[in-house]
Parts: C-alpha cells; sequence; structure tokens
C-alpha cells in the first residue's frame, strides 16, 4: 500500500484522496505516506541534464575548440534570444516540428486576455490548437538556423556580405527523449551567406577536418555529395520524386549486389530501361576522382548533374591545394540529407573509430532569408554535433586528463598560524596566473587531501608548525606521492 | 488611414476587419494596407536581445576574464538546464517574483491533459491562477541560485564540500523592460557551500578586486556589511523590524544631518532614547578600523552585534595580508541588501568612475539548501552583473580596440590563379594559429577593402598578376595605410 502511494503523483494522489476520503483507515495511511513526500528528492525535467565540473570541462575543451577553428577561418560569433515570436518558429520545420517547438505562455493574467480576444472572434472551439495563439506568442528556440535568418533580414543593413557567423547556444525540441536525445541540447552552427563562391564549401571541408583534427579523432570521413548530381541522376530516367527510393537502394550494394539493387527497384517502379542508364550511377566506385569521371558520362544528358560534379570537382581542386590533416573527403551520392532545403553541396561527417551516428553535417540552401522576405542571398552552412562528439571522445578515452582549467595546487594548513604564513604565498602564485587554493583552517589532514583528490589538484603543499619555523615547505606530488622540501621563493619561482 | 492600420497589431486588424466588412470602400483600404504587411521586419520578443559580432567579442571579453579569476580561486563551471520544473521554482521567490517566472506550455495535447484533470477535482473556475497547473509544469529558470541548490542537494553524494562552484548562464524574467533591464540576461555567480570559513568572504573581496582591475576599472568600492551587525543594532533598541527604516535614514547623514536623521526616525516611531543609545552608529566615520573600534562600543551590549564585528574584523585582517590592486574596501552599515536571506557578510560593489548602480552584489546565507530538504548547509556567493559592467566599460572606452578573437589578415585576389597562388600561404598561416582569410575571387578591390574595414581586420594583402610573377606581395596596414612588399617567405616568418 505504501509502495504504491509512493509511486503516485500529486496529481493522482489527490484524485486518490477524493474517492477515499470516506474511509478514516486509508485516510490515515494516505497521510502519513504522504508527508515524506515533500521531501523527496529535486529533479530536472525529463530530457534535460545538469551538467558537473567534469563534464564542463570537458564540454568547454570540444565547444573551445570548435569556436577557435571557427574563427580561425574568419568566422565571427552571434547570439540571439533563447524566445522567439512564435510567428517567426511557426511553419518553418513542418507540421511534425511545429508540434516539437516548446510555447511559452504569456505572462500576467494570461486567461482573461485569451478571453477577451476569443469574444472577437464569436464561436470558438476551446482546443490546444486554437487556445495555443491565445495564451502563448513566445517560443525556445528550435534550431539557430531560422533565427540567424531573422538576425540576417532583421540587421541586413548593419551586416557586411558575404556575412560569415557561427553561433554556439542551446536549442529546445519537445521530442521523445531518448538515449542521446535530449530536449535541450547545444547546436554549433557555422553559416556564410551572400556568397556563391565555392571557397566556401571547400573552407568548410577544412575546418571539419582542422577541428576534428585537434580533438584527438584521427580516422574520419567528410562525405561531400551535390544535390545537383541527385537532381541529374533524377532527370536522365525522369523520376525526380524517387530519388530518395533509389539512393537508399545503392547504399545497399555491399549487402545486396546489383541483383538485389535492380529487384528492390523494380518493385519501387523503377523500369529496366532505368536501371540501365543509372547503372554507372550504382557501381560507382574508385577515386573520388574516377567516381567525378563515371558520374559526368553517366549524367552526359544532364545539364544540372554536369554542373553539380564540376561543382565538386572545383571543391576537391581547392583541397588538393591545402591538404588535409586526417580527414578522408569521400565522394558519396548515397548521401541525400536535407534534401527538402540544400540546393548544392550536401556534407556529412562519420567517425570510423567508434559506432556512433553523424557527428556533423550541412549544406548550401539557395533562398534562407527568403521565409522573412529578403530574397537572392545564398548561404551554405555546417553543424558539429557537439553531444555526440563528447560520446566519441569519452569511448576514445580523447579527453585530456590533466585539465588546464582546473586547481594546481592547493595548499593545507591547520590554524590560523598557517592560514596567515599561506596567504602570501598562495596570492603570489595566484598573481603568476596558477590557479591555487588554500583550503579553510580546521580541518584534518586527510580530508583535505580527499578534497584534492576528489578535484584531481595535482600538487599539494602542506604547512605545519615545523614548516612555518624552517621555511622549507612539503611539496607533494598526488600522482607519484613523491614529496620534495621546497622554499617559498623556489616554489613560486617554479 | 493607411498610418493608422500600419500601427494595427494583427489582433487589431481582425476585429477591426469583423466590424466593417459590410463596408466594402473601407474593405479595399484595408486589404490593400494589409498586403504588405505579410513581408513586415522580422522582430525579436520584447526585452530580448541580439548580440552581434562586436557586441560578442566584449561580451566574450568579460565573462572569459570573469571566468578565468573564478577558477584561478578554484571555483568550478557547472550548468544546469534552461528548464526546471515549475515546483523547484515556485515559492522561492515571492509572491511576485512567481509572476515574474516564464511559465512553459505543456507539449502534446495539452488542453485535452488539462481537462482529464479538471473533471477528476469536481467544480472548476477557468482563470489563470487554476489553469497554469493543469497546462505547465516547467519554467525557465529565475536565477542561478535556486537551480545550484536543486543541484547541490540533488548531487549530494558526488559532491566533496566544500563545493566551490561557479555559473554563468541566462536567466529570464517577465519583467516590464526598460533600459538596462531584460527579460533575458545572463548571470555570472560563484557560491561556496559547507564552508563557514571567513577566509570565504576574503576570496570574494579579492576575486572582485582581480576581475574587475582586469577589466580595466581603477576605482570602484567593495562595500562589505554583515548582518549580524544590523541585528545587533535593533537588539539594542529592540526594533527588530524597523532595521530597513534605520538604515535608509543614517544613509542620508551627508545630505540631511544628525537633526534631519533624527526627525525622520522620530516620524517612524524610533524614541529620543534609541536615538542617544545608536547615535555612534548613526555618525560612524573614519577608517574601517576606527568604525569597527566605534560599533563595538555602541553594540557592548549584544552579543550577536559583536559577533557581527568580530567577523568583519577577521575578513579585514585576512584581506591586510593580501593586498588589494584597485578596490577600496568600505565597512558600510547601511548595506542592507538580501536581508530576507542573508546571515551573514553582506556585499555590494559600486563603481566610481561612472553614473551606475551596483554592479555586484553577495552575502552569506545559513540554510540554502533547506528548500529542498538538506538542511545545515551553510554557503556565501556572490554576482557580477555583467550587462552594467559592459556598459561601464563602454562608457569609459575600456574594450579593447583589436579583438584577438577576429581576423588579422585578409588575402584579396582577383581569379581563379591568384586563389591557388593564395590557398597554400593563406594555410600556412592558419597551421601557425593565425586567423586569416581569402575572400572568394570576383569581386572588385574596393569591395574587398570596405570588408576588410568592416570586419576590423588590420592587415590585407593583394595578389594581382605583378605580385604571382615577383613573389613579392603587397602587405597593407590598414590602420596607417602603409604598403610593404614582403616575400610568402618573409610573411610566414612574421
Amino acid at each position: 500500500m505504501i509502495y504504491w502511494i509512493k509511486r503516485f503523483s500529486r496529481y493522482r494522489l489527490n484524485s486518490f484522496y477524493q474517492e477515499n476520503r470516506q474511509n478514516p483507515l486509508i485516510m490515515v495511511q494516505t497521510i502519513v505516506t504522504f508527508a515524506p513526500m515533500a521531501s523527496i528528492k529535486p529533479s530536472v525535467p525529463k530530457g534535460t541534464r545538469d551538467f558537473s565540473p567534469t563534464e564542463m570541462v570537458r564540454r568547454n575543451f570540444i565547444f573551445d575548440t570548435i569556436k577557435s577553428v571557427f574563427r580561425k577561418y574568419g568566422y565571427q560569433q552571434i547570439e540571439t534570444p533563447s524566445m522567439e515570436n512564435l510567428s517567426t518558429l511557426t511553419g518553418k520545420y513542418g507540421d511534425e516540428g511545429d508540434k516539437l517547438i516548446f510555447k511559452v505562455l504569456n505572462s500576467g493574467d494570461f486567461w482573461n486576455e485569451a478571453e477577451r480576444q476569443k469574444q472577437k472572434t464569436g464561436s470558438f472551439e476551446y482546443n490546444s490548437k486554437s487556445l495555443t495563439p491565445l495564451i502563448s506568442e513566445k517560443a525556445l528556440r528550435y534550431d539557430l538556423t531560422v533565427p540567424f535568418a531573422r538576425y540576417v533580414v532583421m540587421h541586413q543593413n548593419e551586416i557586411t556580405f558575404p556575412f560569415k557567423r557561427f553561433q554556439v547556444q542551446p536549442v529546445w525540441r519537445a521530442d521523445r527523449p531518448q538515449k542521446g536525445r535530449y530536449r535541450e541540447f547545444y547546436q554549433c552552427d557555422a553559416d556564410v551567406v551572400g556568397s556563391d563562391s565555392l571557397l566556401n564549401e571547400a573552407e568548410f571541408v577544412l575546418i571539419y577536418d582542422e577541428a576534428l583534427s585537434k580533438l584527438g579523432l584521427k580516422d574520419f570521413t567528410i562525405k561531400i555529395n551535390n544535390r545537383k548530381i541527385l537532381s541529374g541522376i533524377a532527370e536522365i530516367i525522369d523520376k525526380a520524386d524517387s530519388i530518395i527510393d533509389l539512393t537508399v537502394a545503392i547504399d545497399k550494394l555491399d549487402k545486396i549486389g546489383l541483383d538485389g539493387i535492380t529487384k528492390e527497384l523494380i518493385e519501387r517502379g523503377f523500369t529496366e530501361a532505368d536501371i540501365e542508364k543509372i547503372k554507372p550511377v550504382i557501381l560507382l566506385e574508385g577515386t573520388n576522382e574516377v567516381k567525378l569521371e563515371s558520374l559526368r558520362k553517366a549524367l552526359a544528358g544532364s545539364t544540372i548533374g554536369l554542373n553539380g560534379c564540376d561543382e565538386i570537382e572545383t571543391v576537391l581542386n581547392y583541397i588538393a591545394i591545402c591538404k588535409l590533416q586526417s580527414a578522408n573527403l569521400e565522394l558519396d551520392i548515397t548521401l541525400a540529407r536535407g534534401l527538402n532545403y540544400y540546393t548544392g553541396a550536401i556534407f556529412e561527417v562519420k567517425t570510423n573509430e567508434a559506432a556512433m551516428g553523424s557527428i556533423g553535417g550541412g549544406g548550401r540552401y539557395d533562398d534562407l532569408t527568403g521565409m522573412f522576405g529578403l530574397k537572392g542571398i545564398t548561404g551554405v552552412g555546417i553543424s558539429f554535433g557537439a553531444d555526440r562528439i563528447y560520446d566519441v571522445m569519452e569511448e576514445l578515452k580523447l579527453f585530456p586528463a590533466a585539465a588546464s582549467q582546473s586547481t594546481k595546487l592547493l595548499i593545507c594548513c591547520f590554524d590560523k598560524e598557517g592560514e596567515k604564513f599561506a596567504l602570501p604565498l598562495l596570492q603570489e602564485l595566484r598573481r603568476k596566473d596558477i590557479n591555487a587554493e588554500l583550503y579553510p583552517s580546521g580541518a584534518k589532514l586527510k580530508k583535505q587531501l580527499d578534497y584534492a583528490n576528489s578535484k584531481n589538484i595535482p600538487y599539494t603543499i602542506i604547512i605545519g608548525s615545523e614548516e612555518m619555523e624552517s621555511g622549507l615547505l612539503t611539496v607533494k606530488n598526488m600522482q607519484t606521492g613523491v614529496q620534495e622540501k621546497r622554499t617559498v621563493e623556489e616554489i613560486v619561482g617554479e
């Protein structure tokens, strides 16, 4: 009984109370059991997370690395508000997306105001859809792309194009939480708008290469495709609507072979003649250059398809001059993400060292700001999947053991005299930009050393009466346990 | 007429339409005028802001400086979710505060769910208060203190005390926006819980001193008081409820003199005898030591008051050993912020170089986590007012002209050949961690140099056919206009 009530939500407990208020025995049990619930441990909303000091150091390492590379390539940081007008966001992510936007309840007497507006409209049916616009006019941002488009339109007179911006901020989605999927998570985007040069595409490949190499990844693949190649393939067989069916099938070549693919495509309405035409596409292999050569032959009849090949070739040529550090760059015509909005290059990044989906992606879109009335602005952008990169780095043990951000040295002392002795040394170290702490006096040495260990502080200095008399302090390396005597001057000098 | 309609909100336009639908002339005008509204410029919710690249560089400078000082003193960063359960926040900020919490509408079919729950409760009156808990269970955090208390309780078994944490994240308040007051703004807090040592208070004074000095402030005052001194004053005249009246009156000494204060206090119910007893407190002046001496005499009859004096003295003694860089530390018994929750030290920071309210504040609280069922945890913390510090720094022109984060060098070229020539140089510079850009070919030189100027890029390199032949590139200092010829090797070397 008690166990059962404990699992009650507050609301269910309330209805239980209403039903059983005539039964004194149950009521006593309910009250007794309810009492400890007041001091139940607090929690965070599902799908959201706290980040501990250790996690923050690691997350900062990832974000700082990516940001420094963005800056190196001339990208500038902006931030937009967490809340946008609901009208800015609605309709930009499809019907399914709209449902996943977190709406913010109007402040003040929202219900009175809703009633007032409702009366003007005549008959009114109460439901979530009809009420939402009356009680909510703001929402949490769902991604960084739509707010960026809004930013560009709002600030178009202050911006010099091409505008290269990056943005690292949380976004919120009312998705069903599951492993690796959260309701609040950071996006890490760089975009350039107002330049159609393919140099931008090439530089994004370099940015992925440099940032992920700096994070310690050694074997990863940047896949590149071009929407125009996909359009070209669809054009030569006159099947624009089936391009996804086609790429899904081609992707299975290793598993089911040409015969399997042929069978699958015929089931999906492709003809033998279609398949004959695109056979070179299905069997595409070799280096990027060889693949491009085959594609050009297959797409000879499609202007847009050949144009896509030219674009890919230009990007590859830029990269050939610049050289990649660790990335494999692979033309992959089965890459078909974002077909609804990408109009040129399409990117996706995968690590080959861990089983993990895409850790980054992006592409070119030709009309980002059109939704806010500013036409003809082309753009291209990429995104890093920070949470997944975190998981990969943890699995591969790539996080530096000694975080540069944490305390380097803890001074331990035992009384007010020790504190007085320690404080000038402490401040001297801090003046030299060394992160250092003095444990407040009064605690036993074991407690102080436990504190150092729990914070991964690599060195401790112990100041007892003997040390104060001799002026020789004991410096302990907490990793090796080695202790050495040093004067204050020596410590500060080192 | 047109002007008038343009100022309509969408909803008012709708009611205008309902009222005038029988009048064809007005309707035509309405439709014609309404059409351009669809492409009206997008906006952000009132009280929220976009931050441009220039503003971000400056904000990062402030935040990075403060964070680096927090770390130097052993504080570790955490982050908590933007949304907390409504039950975590409600009742923690008083009735007025509760009204200013932004509530998040439940996702899914919230109205259907609300109806379901409503039926269980029997009779139900529709209003904002009764509906809120049925349609919202999450809210945006209102400050960083309550989420921190929740964090400490939730993670108490993973935490080693004393726990020194800092947190720099936005908070949201449904306040009426006005100059300098926003609905979304960053808080910048450091707190230590689980240590009653006054060394912590002293270190917060040092943190304020070091961080604000590093930001370039030269003349600022850290005011310190102690709740126990205020309690002591109230105790000797037996007027615990009037302590605010008293401090407000004392604060006017310069303006209205002792006679004015006496008059005001008597109007507020103090007796002549009261005033005689606290006259030394009203007339308190001199150095902190002299003030303490006078206070001890006046508070001789109050144990708690003397205890407060001891605490202040201990903090002053710590500071005397460590020395301050730029701050004036001033014992100010009129400082009475946060009397509802502070139980020991009270801090406030003001700049003397600009007319601005407090740019920081904090204090000690004895039962932070009690609200979540964990008793007996004492803590002390401070906060930096980042937005106000930004305004002060802008007024005093303290932001570095050349931001270290932006592009150092722009390479200008005019054709594909120039790009090919430029790319290896560009990547060489980037490999040396120099932020550099290549303007995509095809634009006129003027446009490229305008771009450099708008981004405050200090150097440009121009690559024309002559430069490619000779190998001598023209490096232009954009500030002075001076141009010099350099080889690629020389540029990379420098």
